[in-house]
């Protein structure tokens, strides 16, 4: 990284939090703040995760994805072991500023370590849909994605997978 | 709400999660669950919110959006304030299902209490974008929406805003 490192603002009131021009992001307890990554292209959801204050420096600075991972406790380039880095196209923030969306091109056409192209690939049946489908109270997902972009072990192979039961 | 209540199985283990039929959610230490909302037609990020259990359930069987409001500490049908109502069309999970991602009708139009259409209407300059425009690592936002849909002082009223400093 060259240049300036990124600088945020103090957050000083409701009025420039807001309705104003500084990037003043609010992490919260954890020093984390939520980030939802979009496919630049078609809109499509791709994942949702956290970015610590190094993390989102990081991503504004070199205009590629990077994220706290919770699970192993790191700053994560996204990409840096699958290949499937993601270039920024748009980076916006919340009202509150304590929510990042990035509209990203994908490199592979995958997001997702379990091998598909969006981590939200499983539907869950609402409203009447889930009246009429319901057993007990319990109902199935339904897939909406059913072929894998890449197999995961050929990718990650033994590194630990990041699910926490 | 009628009829049975929306149950959740148990998390047994990372393929029954990942790879599974069974709706497992993780709720956080806190007992909530990230919720990603997007205009079903246009697929822009609408909102980030998060729900407690008894939101999901009542998300799920009456197919409208609810919320649990961490500033105001309640249970929160989107749009009963404002009139806002998010009708829900599709209800997806991510992959370790800790993340809901909603796709919704917005009666109104708009779902951010600042009056914007979406939440996200500041961007911020990435890589390069960055780096020819930040003055000692400061950048300043660009807005990307510039009519209200609303007025929140006809809407809220003297609510008290739900932004955290």
């Amino acid at each position: 990284m060259s240049g300036s490192p990124v600088r945020f603002q103090a957050r000083s009131s409701i009025e420039q939090v807001e309705e104003g021009n500084d990037l003043a992001p609010r992490f919260d307890d954890r020093g984390l703040i939520t980030v939802v990554t979009t496919d630049a292209d078609s809109g499509e959801l791709l994942m949702q995760g956290f970015m610590n204050t190094e993390a989102l420096q990081l991503t504004i600075s070199t205009g590629e994805a990077h994220y706290y991972s919770r699970s192993r406790q790191v700053l994560w380039h996204k990409g840096a072991t699958s290949g499937l880095v993601q270039t920024v196209r748009e980076l916006l923030v919340d009202d509150d500023q304590d929510c990042i969306w990035l509209q990203v091109d994908v490199a592979g056409g995958a997001s997702c370590h379990v091998g598909y192209r969006s981590c939200f690939y499983r539907k869950v049946p609402v409203g009447a849909d889930f009246k009429s489908r319901q057993k007990g109270g319990h109902v199935e997902l339904e897939w909406t994605e059913t072929e894998k972009v890449f197999d995961p072990e050929d990718v990650y192979g033994d590194a630990p997978n990041p699910t926490i039961l």
